[in-house]
């Protein structure tokens, strides 16, 4: 079975900005939705801001693998209880590829537990892409480095916790340094942080990228069940223990009573 | 100069719970703080849950260099704006200890991006504390494990990300274990959680879990001057590169524009 | 096309000892191999110590995407260079699971630059293995834990580096705790390290040890080419350098000259 | 009482190399002893390969807090014997600070496991050494960035194992990144690799290289005492198991015996 993919993207540059809307007519989301389903081991499709619950029902989450998120204009605009069952489902086992601009979303935010800041500037000037894991599935078919030529340059320090594995750093032609591929995981969900992809170049055309990003849907889906009650908190009774033991001093909770949140 | 604690306490079942109130007569913050205080390189106080703003205004936060927490009954109680506070102060470079329950406190979670879930029993079983990373400085002055003597069990999976460092796990009767002592680090601020603590047993009376706390305070001090604007994106324009560059290509964002967010 | 898998036997206690040559008749070698065999995606073969060149020529080395390491009697008898030839492969994306005693094995020693020590004692107790990282690969199909109804117990500090991830911690009888499933990653090759394993006991008959193994040769395996020359440090010389510049000052080598090593 | 520091340098170019010898007229090691000894919590010391042992007994390493290694011509020239004192005395405890072409160097090998290769080109290009983790010890007193104005290019990928904490992320004019201060643990032993430092250039008088070598001193260093049996693996018999068993089912060993290695 493929798998599957919901790319998100906040269409909001793709309609109003000329430059964006030349670059990718049908938006980002289906520039990026389209060089996902050239895989036959894919199957993606998008969802949008403007649609009612951001295009992201409870069900339609249920059944997706691996979710892609593009946003930059509004991030404050989405939906708080969406970003919550998002957020769920990542810890539930869902991939997580979150793009550029991205960083600042607040499922992002909520998910690292930091500022997830860094600094920036929008000059079109060269990134450098050098492949720090080699031999990672996110880098298969890569060469030493690839290079976007035209990029907003996005610099360090870049706020986020220690990654799990340091897969790109890119080169500026400003003179900056950024950690732009880094994978981490929360609760079952892998989550993969990518850089490049600036709305006003064409960088989600160039295959080096699309190359990153159908790697990355490999590496973060995750074929295990839904771990759905991984918020839970349960008891394990006294007479359930594994090993006999007896019950002894004083007690805060009555037999079988639910622990506090 | 000494290193400025405060020890935030829910202090709901300190009060209220005839068990609790006769193991901490002045409280469990009180019976921490007084452990704390017993060095003289530590200077703490304590604040708790039902004070204006919870004890934790910007202008004391501000000048703590260690927060320690606990919490059970009332997690929900905290303030959100208070949460947010003392995360920023975090991110800056403010030590955490969180401490047993606090695994479920709004500020942890919100600090991990996780769960933080686990299984628990309350039986007053034995919980042996082995030190996993023997030098490290949390650890200094124990032997190789320690024994609670009556503790509640807190089982794996804890659902929190893969730490820093592991420097406890704990074995447990019932037949659990528990990664009791791990080391984060978010933004500037370091993080250390400690699973001992459940309030119906004389925990923080114990020389060993005052070891541990004293130890835990020095080692989650930073003394560098805090990272205020660590949450800021500045943008480096064009004419402040480091290297010579020039504008190439279309841009969104007028000369001296703020980024979104 | 199968994952070729190398199941490398110190073969020992195999033949000299009647309990393990009645529990294992073909030698744990071939327990282990026929386990793997039993899936169809993997391909075991088996290697032993008495074996020229301990079964493992450079060829067949590089023909090998994961290598199974059981010793316990005679690490001392692995000869150096066969060491090295493994370690070579490693880093070139060869996987590696290291069991039981392999611990002390000059392979993994050597991977790990740390002593990989830690208690032992012999008295056929029950070792509980409980699953940390539940959707982890390594996990798939256990339940939260699984019992060795006799085992040797392993207890910490073990003396290895902070892991990539903790996948499984171990719970004893005795008293002890044990980090029983342990990630790493040297080079372009991945490394899971497996407690349970000791000879006197029929652990590898047992399925969810079994299903471990299995589980952690797909997840060991990385299909990218070889990293044959990952240990050059190749020059980049000025004139082939990727952004114009021009050499400056003083010079330690002549233009080509090789680096020291 | 000081941080007792070891500096070692290889000193053969220091002593045959015109420009090196101008640069640093008691060699490189002394330039550096001295820049530590400017702090009165640091006493540094020296030791060359030439000198017996080089200068390495097995008493002045007891007394050694921190050592700090730079080699670069003749790595093989290191006795074996040595490099395993040193490796020992990191386990137990002592800081090493690896200083540029020290990645090559037997100690950092054998404790990373790992190739540590890179690529290198020599042409005096500016290095940009980006503070990635800002308040971490190691970048007190800097500022966001600091710039070495004639370097040794070194280029990823470094070969090396994912790092504790990634501290500094290089820039330079030819178009490479490296992650030019990472941290790692040892058994108890703190390490800071640290690439800026080639030797026909001044760069162990710049005051920044100066701040983070006195930082990373105090970084590495561990007070506690030494582990010395940090390598042993003891038995706990099963009289003296912390829980009370019996013994269960066949054995490997006799009461009493050393367990193999």
């Amino acid at each position: 079975m493929a798998i599957r993919v919901v790319v998100w993207g906040e269409n909001i540059h793709d309609r109003e900005n000329a430059t964006v809307r030349e670059l990718y007519p049908n938006g980002m989301h289906n520039a990026i939705a389209d060089a996902l389903n050239r895989q036959n081991d894919i199957e993606a499709t998008t969802a949008t801001l403007e649609q009612p619950g951001h295009g992201l029902s409870a069900e339609r989450l249920a059944e997706t693998d691996v979710l892609t998120w593009w946003g930059h204009k509004d991030h404050g605009g989405v939906d708080d209880a969406i970003v919550e069952q998002v957020v769920q489902r990542v810890w539930e086992g869902m991939g997580l590829l979150v793009l550029h601009s991205g960083h600042f979303s607040k499922v992002f935010k909520r998910l690292m537990g930091t500022p997830c800041s860094l600094t920036w500037r929008e000059a079109g000037e060269k990134e450098r892409v050098w492949v720090i894991n080699r031999n990672h599935p996110i880098a298969a078919g890569l060469g030493p480095y690839f290079e976007v030529p035209q990029s907003e340059m996005y610099g360090e320090p870049f706020t986020v916790p220690e990654p799990m594995e340091t897969v790109f750093i890119s080169w500026y032609d400003g003179g900056e340094v950024f950690r732009s591929g880094l994978t981490y995981q929360r609760g079952a969900g892998r989550i993969f942080y990518f850089a490049p992809g600036h709305e006003v170049y064409p960088i989600y055309n160039d295959p080096n990228v699309q190359t990153v990003l159908q790697n990355a849907v490999r590496w973060a889906h995750n074929p295990a069940a839904p771990w759905k009650d991984i918020a839970n908190a349960p008891n394990r009774p006294v007479g359930a223990a594994l090993e006999p033991i007896e019950e002894k001093g004083p007690s805060l909770h009555a037999p079988g009573e639910a622990g506090f949140r």
